[in-house]
């Protein structure tokens, strides 16, 4: 066989597993929205089947004989190509490393471990999580040892999810963003708290799904290639091309969680709405990373959504969908509520400031446990220190510390650090934005989104998973990673907002 | 290996076969109800693939290591095992019967010609279409001589959607059928036809969905485990045990669409809602056939639904739900109104007495197509000239003429015969009902319809697919297949409500 058919044949096998991928995609998505309970066992195993097919594919004699050869002439291959045999070798390389007997106890542990750790949560009790998060640390630990890693073993987990992000990068990035976060929050508090009182009123189920609705459009989602539904948990997916997927959920007398929910995970739908055709049917039709993906959600939600700009365009239609809620309450008293900063417990209900400390601790905790010098039983009481050093404040219980995200249960270590990136990154994109746009408030204010989400497309959403996260952020800023434009754009928001 | 092992790998790889079936059933489910217009391409292709899947282990040479030693020791077999190595064996056989060049041709053939059918019915033109029909009915004849056949080469057709059924039996049973119908029709044509304006009156949709659900739930279906979904063209889907989904169109002009389109669907899905545990994740977890199917839909929408004893009992619910369309409408007005007996055009908009007249049309043009006996450019005028026949009137295009039915184009010969089965079933299904329950009608009458799916599921719902037609037949009323159970039904009910 020539290199050609070599080629046409890989990417076809690439195609099938995107076809089994996108079915997973709408099993998962059906699961969280319309299946009824009792379909679960039925769906549960349909998924297994299915992911169990797709690891299967990716590690199989088939893919070796694909890989191998192509490998060897990378530079020979077209672009897309190239990325592709660099992508799936990673994969294959990565999967073969670890025996599959223990692969797929592992995949029975945090399966099994999900529902305890909901228990735990439920039931304020560390102790009934504590041996089963034990086992997955110490697997977690064993897998590092498997795939090896440079530096700190921590890396090879950061990598999954941020392709070629280092423990000395984050170090570094992290040291800087803390101190500075830290400072302004300790400025912050010392000023009253704006009435969020508002935020808590009625707020019509029906009516905020239009609202939502008429936001997505505004900011350019194509409602003929996607969906907005409801669900516990928000989310957004790519079933497939043409198919993109928002949820939210509407809280009668919560303003923000459907809203800003709904601008998030459209942040997310229109990175992959974005993507350009010419990757579809393949692996690379997707964010690059959880980094960059999380900054279209977090730029959309926190940059444009929580701007004074953005509600100096809309505040007006917001009050003509409430008049009961909002009629006597002015813009500014609006914009101030949305805004509010102040150190919390939960993770998910911070405010833009203070949320990247809560990752900073977790952060901080993974690293430890996966060096070895952190043991499982000592978590609640470390959290509780750290929480107090982070952010001054202490929670009175398990579930609201240590048990509150779902993510170790799942073993998910590296995955947290994401969230912090997305912020990061969307305030290096917001700075060249303003380079490139040099109206780009202006264009906030008279409701021109769709320029900017134009511009975000032919600077990131286009290349789907073509570059890597660090390429896009330097073609897109001309930038390495780096906190100060988030720092500044904390300061100089918020010093306006607290007269600081 | 020894036998256990080898059922259980065989079990094993049926449920694997099962779950890729599941999400199938899913992913048309959600095309047809929830899906983005740009999702089609996406979706048609993973369809494709899965489906591709699901034939390729069909009939690969692990299904073979499989069946063919264990139909040599049929006889040692449990009766579930035996049933599965049966079933697949035949699909086998059947398939491997087919040169895969032609059968892949044959799918392509159906998929283009599926849209074409649908432009010719809009653009009422036969011969846009008839080229496809051509080679459509060229290449299923091609397939018989494949598989072989016994008396006539219809036979093999019919098989595939009603094991057993034979053109001999056909033709009996439809002759008789065919007298007596057209002598009750040429009766009730006599009398004045029912008020059946008070129908187009206006119907709030989300009433009409309210009282869809109230019905479904009378009739015992669990919500639980299903959902009723709006779409164009109703159907019942079984995605997983505890996943049987319904779904309706809601006409605000139009009465019956959506509660008696919810009544049949909601007929199928307590059909798959029924079926024993013990069948999860094996392919005779569904309907045994299309007729038995049929029978339950028919059953619920026709010998339940439209009967007076039902309205006897919920007809004030109903006026309660709509008080503006029906509280100058008394029982017997409504009750002559949805049971209104004319001949039509539409086989889908026909009535229960006529609906077997357009079936035994079909099928007589079904026999002599595949028999090489008539030309399809000859259709047309064949169709106007049965019309006039069997229902004494003629329509003036081919769109609601020949060109009415999606199922030719997609190569269905032999699956409309069992419409009229499905109705034939059910009056033998009711007279064993009525001898088991001899206060069946009063039963109705308070509502206790629960008592009847009792019955049901105990008779007919819990075998799936592990007892065949004929047997589920017998063992439920003693009786092999006859249609004098559904004449006596006719003749009765309109009778009474036409005083003839």
């Amino acid at each position: 066989m020539n290199q050609d058919e070599l080629i046409q044949q890989f990417r076809s096998y690439l195609k099938k597993m995107t076809d089994y991928q996108s079915a997973i995609a709408l099993l998962e998505w059906d699961a969280r929205t319309h299946m009824p309970k009792k379909g679960i066992q039925g769906r549960s195993q349909a998924i297994a089947t299915l992911s169990g097919e797709v690891f299967r594919m990716s590690v199989s004699d088939q893919m070796e004989r694909f890989i191998e050869p192509l490998s060897v002439h990378v530079d020979s291959l077209d672009q897309v190509t190239r990325r592709l045999v660099e992508e799936t070798k990673k994969t294959y390389d990565r999967s073969k490393k670890i025996p599959p007997e223990r692969y797929e106890k592992f995949v029975a542990l945090t399966s099994e471990a999900e529902s305890i750790w909901a228990d735990a949560r439920e039931q304020n009790d560390f102790s009934m999580f504590a041996p089963y998060l034990e086992k997955i640390v110490e697997m977690t630990r064993e897998f590092v040892d498997y795939w090896g890693y440079q530096e700190h073993p921590y890396n090879t987990l950061l990598d999954q999810y941020e392709e070629g992000m280092t423990v000395s990068v984050l170090d570094e990035l992290f040291a800087g963003l803390r101190k500075d976060t830290v400072a302004l929050l300790n400025q912050i508090e010392t000023k009253p708290i704006p009435n969020t009182a508002i935020l808590e009123r009625y707020y019509d189920p029906e009516k905020q799904k239009a609202f939502s609705e008429f936001i997505l459009r505004e900011m350019g989602y194509d409602f003929d290639a996607g969906a907005l539904d409801e669900t516990a948990h928000p989310f957004a997916t790519g079933i497939a091309a043409g198919d993109v997927r928002v949820t939210t959920h509407y809280y009668p007398h919560f303003f923000n969680a459907a809203i800003f929910g709904s601008i998030h995970e459209g942040g997310h739908a229109l990175y992959e709405q974005g993507i350009s055709v010419e990757l579809i049917g393949t692996p690379l039709h997707t964010g690059t990373s959880m980094g960059i993906h999380e900054s279209q959600s977090r730029f959309w939600e926190n940059i444009i959504g929580r701007s004074y700009e953005f509600w100096q365009c809309y505040y007006g239609d917001l009050q003509k969908y409430f008049p009961e809620a909002l009629s006597d309450v002015t813009l500014d008293q609006f914009y101030a509520a949305i805004n509010t900063v102040r150190s919390s417990l939960i993770r998910i209900e911070a405010d833009e400031v203070t949320y990247n400390l809560h990752i900073m601790l977790r952060y901080e905790l993974e690293k430890r446990l996966i060096a070895g010098e952190l043991a499982v039983k000592d978590l609640p009481e470390i959290w509780r220190e750290s929480m107090k050093t982070n952010l001054g404040i202490v929670p009175s219980t398990d579930a609201e510390g240590v048990l509150q995200d779902v993510h170790w249960s799942g073993g998910m270590f590296g995955y947290f650090p994401s969230y912090a990136l997305g912020n990061i990154y969307a305030a290096q994109f917001t700075r060249a934005l303003e380079r490139d746009l040099p109206d780009f408030r202006d264009r906030i204010r008279h409701g021109r989104l769709h320029e900017i989400r134009q511009w975000l497309g032919q600077n990131i959403h286009q290349y789907g998973a073509l570059l890597k996260p660090a390429e896009i952020l330097r073609q897109a800023t001309g930038e390495t990673i780096d906190a100060q434009p988030l720092v500044a754009y904390f300061k100089q928001k918020f010093s306006q907002l607290y007269h600081l």
